[in-house]
């Protein structure tokens, strides 16, 4: 059985866009470097250092479905049905757009854990990633992420979109993170511990060295 | 001519602490290993894995003074006049306390920049370490920091005090970090980028590479 993880590219002041969306300062490090990374949708491939390279193969191999909420989904235009890790898509919304007969890879689930449900049945063996923010922010609250991870970029944006907005359930501990530290992002993956109590209500000590 | 440095231990979203100044969450890192590295405080010694003394060492061989803001200074009581780190401390104030004669190894300054020229004096060739958040923020709007360090805590906390509020002058670009993997807190150290107009309002692409 695969993991569900999420996965955002995020500034260091916690953001993963400028107030209006915007990237630029954010996805340098996806053409940071010279080691090429085809994606399977209409994106240009990235072009990484080797570190990076290997975070994304990892990625690419290891996804087989991918859950994202109705903004993102509505931003990208659905990536046109051709996510760029060539996984199917999972979209949380109430209102599935009138063009869903024509997303065959796409599928509009009410509900984040119903979301997550349905992506795991697609994935069957292979990982489920998160790809947005506020989607990524309630599985955790749910109890229903098994890792976070950050690709960290030095950067402040002093404003912008948080990543981790609106938890209900904090304090969320991790285990200490596998760290790849590449170009123009470094890149970390934390476990969630096991045995917390998503509420946040436990000791939360026991598992803390 | 040392460095002017900030350190902070931060949660992944951010924070610095609860919204009550609590810090319980955050520095485990302190105490979470065998190496015993002395202070010069009234605080027990740190006692923490090799890698993050190694960091410490560092910090306390390297700092020659410190800068804080009035609500550290006050929190603590200024550490007694005796900072764990060993190195006198420069408090951004317009209003010195009563007792401050009475506190022979702290310098009372009326604006932060004034507080690091002051600093500088006092550490010669050492470095100085801003030890407030806010008055790292305003220090890196005027330009005025070299590097930023930062001992990322694995943990959500959700809400609490943000490291880099009320920013004036983002975004603001960092050099790769150095990265120290360590015990509970992974320690990152962000060269600030030369050239760039801390305004922001330069194209900032030109160090990119």
């Amino acid at each position: 059985m695969g993991q569900v993880y999420s996965h955002m590219t995020m500034s260091l002041d916690g953001c993963i866009a400028d107030p209006d969306d915007g990237i630029e300062e954010l996805f340098g490090w996806y053409d940071a470097g010279e080691v090429t990374v085809p994606t399977e949708g209409d994106l240009p491939p990235f072009r990484v250092d080797e570190a990076s390279a290997g975070v994304l193969r990892e990625i690419l191999a290891g996804t087989g479905a991918l859950v994202c909420g109705r903004r993102l989904f509505d931003i990208t235009d659905g990536w046109g049905d051709r996510h760029p890790l060539g996984a199917p898509v999972v979209v949380v919304t109430h209102t599935p757009p009138a063009d869903a007969a024509r997303r065959p890879r796409t599928t509009f689930v009410d509900g984040v854990a119903e979301a997550i449900a349905a992506a795991r049945d697609i994935a069957g063996d292979a990982d489920v990633a998160v790809a947005s923010a506020s989607v990524a922010a309630q599985a955790l609250d749910l109890g229903l992420l098994d890792a976070v991870s950050i690709s960290l970029v030095p950067v402040l944006l002093g404003r912008g979109i948080p990543h981790f907005a609106d938890l209900a359930a904090g304090p969320h501990r991790f285990d200490d993170p596998v760290v790849v530290p590449g170009r123009r992002a470094t890149h970390l993956t934390y476990a969630v511990r096991r045995g917390e109590d998503p509420s946040g209500n436990g000791t939360g000590e026991e598992g803390a060295r």
